[in-house]
């Protein structure tokens, strides 16, 4: 059986049939793997012992993702929309570093873009049956996500307000060193996260903190709230179909999709 | 063309056409401006080497906002209503700070006046399609602020009992110096925050601290509970009601999609 | 205007009229006060100065108290009932430590006591519109405590497993000292308080630490959707009146308590 | 009586009558028991001077847990059934770990094992009126599985992006000694725990770790709205659903209180 191009182009692009989806998990197992060296390699007594082996498997996976970028521009119905698409951009920046690397001397930046190689994933998780519900659950945000903006707004106030008034109250000698410092003490607070590196120390401060606390324990009902009452109100529709369909005799509103005979008249429905 | 009074009053006060929409955005950006200048002022070490130029930016926003203040006061129908208006206040406490600094020493408390300048940001998120869902937010919180109370109330009593406790079993020795110190660890631990300033070291104190914890974690679902459901009712109302649908009779409004007759008069409605 | 045993009754223990609602703020105004004289107390710097002072406002409190006690004593119609009660053991405990001082050294112990009295307050917050609201959170909170209490025994035996294994993984030497420790430690750490007192150092040790936490975030979603949906069951049902009312010809059943006619069939409801 | 295998079996296996109620109670009493052994053994101090008593009461339970062991072997109806099953496995495991302590020295990996004795604990719980609730619970979270598998994908990834860029920015010098490392940081900060063992130093970290919390803040709304989503929708149709309501024609079971026609054969109700 020869490969055409267009042959090759089903497997790269498209996940229906064996030899597609075997090209899926191949790369599904180089993107992971190549993190994991990258991951590995930032320990510094792994580096010491293995350095050499990660470099080698580092432009093993760099050789093979670049490959694998020239085959997508190639097969691409159209280059240039692959290459300025989201998946085009991050494929080039998964291979790009270890390039780059020849030329500049820090490294470390370059962990973070091999990083990036990760957003690659998502590629291959949009197959199957998971597309439904990542698509339920930023359904559920967009249309919460006006409701969280103001909520952001109103947290960022908070801050600011709270920051300044701590520098005021605490100074530079408990650590609150500037209104920034304390606005980064603030959201420490609020988030209820309280690592403990800066901490009120007079009376004032701790009664000051005690009001941030209580407010930042109040307030996290409220995206709570807005997120869980979108879902439960687009929870609601799909269960109910609302106003999807109608009993044509007796207009009583909410049908089940299962339903033969209208529940309110008994109209028979197909 | 010349600018009369009411067309001034037209751009200070409205924002639906050119001249008034650049109005709000410059005003914002003076807003933003110095409140950013305010906090990078407070940072030790660009204070000694840009402070001169903080002073002068600080003086220039503070004659702008004079101008904007002494703007509206005079273009309002009722120039004492505006002064004694929320806004009003804020905008006053807005440029008050920096004439007070000639008479005053001690320049920190002002920085906090200062911050107040930000809660002008609202006049200008309150244009545009972001009223509603404020208002909506601001609904479900006010229609769940008795139960909210009560709560605080119920919080408040565990703080105060627990925060003696851990004042008797641990004691001064291990940082709980007082009933109020104790209650200040109270709150820090029961909202989760922990910063580790003070904590427990006997096994009683850590056996209750532990009691404590859990409660926290328990009672963290009330308030969420509150404010999700309060918010779930409200959309629920919001998604039944028809607001184009009114009963031709008595003119009842909120209809629900699923009537056949008007439950207020009993007018047949299809 | 002769002041009868019945009526005396009536002031201490209704407040429908103005001498028993005077009585019930003079009352609310002496717990606080003896609770703030508590608190003052116990900070030593205070209580070197004002000791004294403490001391006999302290007795002061305690004669009032026990005059109040006395009252309700000899005023309630059966004295065993209310001695027995819920808050006659609360007035009597408010009262006895004072007491007890006498005999017994250590006072830090009454301090304890002392702060029971802040229960006391409920008495006073039973009053007013605020019962019903309270009713409503106590029946969400019981109606769904079987469930908390099959929840809270899953994290028990969660944190009992993950404390034994942070205990052999970490060991003595980074803090982890026994398993009740490291229980202790697994509660600070699903609770996401996380003190920072006692900390995992192993690599090992961090991983089994990032599970804990992540699973103590996802389950942090337990209890809260527990009360949420109860409450928003609850509320449904106090919106409907579900099942209370039926239209009595089409026997369409939510009817609301504001219908006049049947919205289904427009039958005439009252 | 003559005690008969059959009788045994049902002392061991039921717990509907006076004798196999017994057999529970004394089976709970003895697992507590070796669970409570276990854990004071940890305690160095309590070790030194009741290490023997431990022992000794060890070795009893370990006997009794094995003749319970071998009984439910002998009597249920297939041995092998029982013996892979979970519970029998549990079994197995409890006894295990003492008589391996003969053959191998290390002695504090037993204690895990030890540990899971408290899932024995589940078998008496399944008894009585819980296995309801237990369900509705499992229900709930199983049939949002794939909501929160997703959620958890997409922590994973901000996890590994934000522990490799905290490693850049902060570095080894500030405890960001590798990219794990970074990634234990970035759990112990978005699931807001904040131990403090770690923590941000130059400003730029602190912004980013800002950045962190208000997301992790935002996104601990996710799950919890998940959850409750799902469990009102589970309550909502327990509600509406009428078990003793059966279409008497085609005895199509789940009818609504509201429903004049069955909705499957359009039977009329009524």
């Amino acid at each position: 059986m020869k490969i055409t191009k267009k042959r090759l182009a089903h497997i790269v692009f498209e996940s229906n049939d064996k030899a597609s989806k075997l090209f899926d998990v191949v790369l599904l197992f180089m993107i992971f793997g190549s993190i994991f060296v990258a991951i590995l390699d930032s320990v510094a007594s792994l580096r010491e012992d293995y350095g050499e082996a990660f470099l080698i498997l580092e432009w093993l996976f760099t050789i093979l993702f670049t490959i694998e970028y020239l085959l997508r521009v190639w097969l691409s119905r159209k280059a240039t929309g692959y290459i300025f698409s989201f998946f085009g951009m991050v494929d080039l920046l998964a291979i790009l570093p270890t390039y780059l690397s020849f030329f500049v001397l820090n490294s470390q930046l370059f962990t973070v873009v091999r990083a990036l190689r990760l957003l690659r994933v998502i590629r291959i998780l949009k197959l199957g049956r998971y597309v439904a519900e990542a698509e339920y659950l930023t359904k559920s945000l967009k249309s919460s996500s006006h409701k969280i903006m103001i909520f952001i707004g109103f947290v960022i106030t908070i801050v600011l307000i709270m920051g300044t008034f701590m520098f005021i109250i605490e100074g530079p000698e408990h650590g609150f060193t500037s209104i920034p410092v304390g606005m980064y003490w603030a959201i420490v607070t609020l988030t209820t996260v309280g690592f403990g590196d800066i901490y009120p120390v007079t009376p004032l401060g701790q009664l000051v903190s005690s009001l941030i606390m209580l407010l930042g324990y109040a307030i996290i009902a409220v995206p709570t709230g807005i997120v869980s009452s979108e879902m439960a109100s687009q929870k609601r529709k799909d269960e109910l179909l609302l106003g999807d369909k109608i009993c044509p005799k007796c207009r009583y509103t909410p049908l089940l999709q299962t339903d033969n005979y209208c529940k309110n008249c008994g109209e028979k429905l197909f």
